[in-house]
């Protein structure tokens, strides 16, 4: 999820003081006597819209820099599959939706959590013996995002916190910082192919941790968790007794050589919320139909986790009804040949994109096993002329006019983010830019002339 | 808006105590050593979960009454235009979506505000000389739910408060509360065709109050203010230096005998947040298709509450991106006819509603003017038998199975609120089980002997 796509006119992150409305007597007699009332217009925005910060946003605007008029704009920073038209979603999904279009059933208000039957099929598609799921362990939003936003909504207070990965996906921040949740970094470990580095997670945690959130597979770094590493970090969940929020909605999108193990199959103790939803697998993120499934064996969320879910789907009300009548068939018929069709393209893609890469001196990419994206380490002591990898990404762009993410929108400095969804022409033309201007920015750092001479 | 169709197992709505988790020391010496961490499992619901409180499903749950078996069933109560099939959506809407889909134009992530061509044409729909709108004065939402959580997520704090009609649509109050918003109850008059108390609205008003909801033409009343009545509420909220929250989602839907006025025509200095959507008028609640009209024409909300609004907005990122490029088409090519029609058999079925209720010792029917309902008034020292409204309703489900909803949903005692969309046979059907009800439990008042001879 990446849809940070928008203009917008951010003026920093401070929430501003409570605008306080003193009367100022004396105006006319009428406001003189009306004690306590306002005296004139001051509409603040509230703290909760201060607090709610998109850091994409205000790196990304920061960055104010032209492309090269020279060279054509390739663009590897929007995690969207669908911008470059080369992956369309299947025919069957979009018959899916003429048919529920001409049913005329799916009109109408459907419940706060999503139609009863809509909420079946998804069970029965998401259910195997070691996490079994009915319709009443579904909740349907309107997409991913919301789904997230339910289950941080109903699992922490404010002045709790949440543990978010570092790298990790902008919008845990987002959304915890303007319920007043605070969030706590653990850390991928890129030289483990992004596994988390459990000790450090676990000192993390302390009475105030409301959940551990973990995202598998992963935006920013493309990495796939081993069934034993998932063991550990529910080993982690149990031991210290704090629930999991598993973000899974590149699940099962991995390359032929990773497995995605969903992370409730792994634990019959840990209650686990897993958020996902079509956006990246089905290649419709604008249709927004995402949906938590709720794992809880033990009894530890209970009714009363489950209720507040619910009620907290009653402030909105739940997605595009169309898209919900569309379900089962999309979940159906959708063709094995079409998913599989995804995942040979996106792995071919990062093959020749890290292959590639790796052949850059300077750069460290990390070589992704899922989702759309790959992580590329920027070994700054041989680029003195930039700063950091916002610097770097934005000369990038300056001069070879492509766009990729710094990694610090994921809180992980040093790095930049390379999409992998686009076309694989432009892919190696983005390359064999970022080869060209690596190449003309290249220093070699100070006591390794021998490396360099290579 | 009235989706709330759905089973919820409310155990009311005390916020539960914050949980403290204690650690219980000795459990194992690992355990021991890490202070001030869980030891056991205690996952509870957040406080604002607890908050979010539906009057409607708290009032209806509580109503444990099975229709009576002899008769069908008929449901005067769902405010959902689309449940009995006989008022469906135009052609040309079903097309707009379809040509969408084939289009794959529309499968990407929007804006979170919405596409600038949607928002274009919206902008272009409903501007008008007095009320000019441009494309940045309007945010596409999930639904009209979302437009109005939006609003007042971005006008108030929690502990100030909003003023909000009574008898009124109940989401304000659910989602006011789970903010920590306070809300005020300004008065409705039906004797005077449901206009405001304005005395009453104004006393309400102090230092705390962050905004006015005006909700015309009304949800549960049917009211449809006149330009002057608009006029008198736009000088209190001007004197006050009270920015409007404007629920316009019944916009236009207004019978032939009256004129719906948008709130920011009547207006140059008046703060207004209109909020609007297809759901009601186009007959598609389910598809989630709303928005927020920012008037603003002396600045007073400026950029500040412009940028809060999309910051907001990026937490879900806005409507199905189908739906929202289809809009072009369902606001263009809808034929004046289908608008036509389905006002025609509203008022239609209105007329004949209030006509057979009128004609009802003991009810008094307030005649409506717009959307799709209809008050009635209980003359309860009449219906001795039942301590209130809810049960009244409940033994006309038990009696007669005809399931109205109790106006203490909205408020409002001693009144109970009639959907007009169903169809006339339906209509009459139920008017005459209602007349039935009523003549079997109708008494006459002590010391009234006179009247109930007539």
């Amino acid at each position: 999820m990446d849809p940070y796509v928008i203009q917008m006119h951010s003026k920093g992150n401070l929430p501003s003081v409570l605008d306080v409305h003193v009367n100022v007597a004396g105006k006319s007699s009428m406001l003189g006597k009306m004690k306590g009332k306002k005296a004139r217009w001051s509409v603040r925005p509230s703290e909760m819209s201060n607090k709610t910060f998109n850091p994409i946003r205000a790196i990304v605007d920061s960055m104010k820099v032209q492309p090269n008029p020279n060279k054509t704009t390739i663009a590897l920073s929007i995690g969207d599959p669908t911008v470059f038209g080369n992956l369309p979603t299947d025919p069957e999904v979009t018959q899916a939706m003429k048919d529920a279009l001409d049913s005329g059933k799916y009109n109408g208000y459907a419940p706060s959590v999503g139609y009863l039957s809509s909420r079946e099929e998804v069970a029965s598609y998401y259910h195997c013996p070691k996490a079994p799921l009915e319709a009443k362990d579904v909740i349907l939003t309107s997409g991913c995002s919301q789904a997230i936003e339910l289950c941080l909504a109903v699992l922490a207070n404010p002045g709790q916190n949440i543990l978010v990965p570092r790298p990790g996906f902008s919008l845990y921040r987002t959304l915890a910082e303007s319920m007043g949740i605070e969030v706590k970094l653990y850390n991928l470990l890129p030289e483990k192919s992004w596994e988390i580095d459990l000790k450090q997670l676990e000192s993390l945690i302390d009475e105030k941790t409301a959940c551990l959130v973990v995202n598998n597979p992963s935006n920013p770094c493309g990495s796939v968790f081993s069934r034993s590493h998932l063991r550990k970090i529910l080993a982690v969940a149990a031991r210290q007794c704090v629930p999991i929020l598993a973000d899974e909605i590149y699940g099962d999108m991995v390359f032929s050589n990773s497995k995605f193990e969903p992370l409730a199959t792994l634990s019959s103790n840990v209650p686990i919320l897993s958020c996902g939803g079509l956006a990246k697998r089905w290649l419709v993120p604008g249709w927004r139909l995402g949906w938590i499934l709720i794992h809880d064996r033990r009894d530890i969320f209970g009714n009363e986790i489950r209720d507040g879910l619910v009620k907290l789907s009653q402030r909105i009300l739940g997605p595009c009804t169309l898209v919900q009548g569309a379900l089962k068939s999309i979940l159906h018929r959708t063709p094995q040949e079409f998913y599989h069709n995804t995942l040979s393209f996106l792995k071919s893609n990062a093959d020749l994109c890290y292959g590639a890469l790796a052949a850059i001196p300077g750069l460290r990419p990390i070589r992704p096993s899922g989702a759309m994206y790959l992580m590329v380490g920027i070994e700054m002591e041989h680029f003195p002329e930039f700063e950091n990898d916002v610097a770097f990404t934005e000369r990038l762009v300056a001069e070879q006019s492509v766009q990729c993410l710094p990694a610090t929108c994921f809180e992980y400095p040093n790095f930049f983010r390379v999409v992998i969804t686009v076309p694989e022409v432009m892919m190696l033309e983005a390359c064999s830019r970022i080869q060209e201007f690596c190449e003309q920015h290249y220093h070699c750092a100070e006591g390794s002339q021998e490396e360099c001479d290579k």
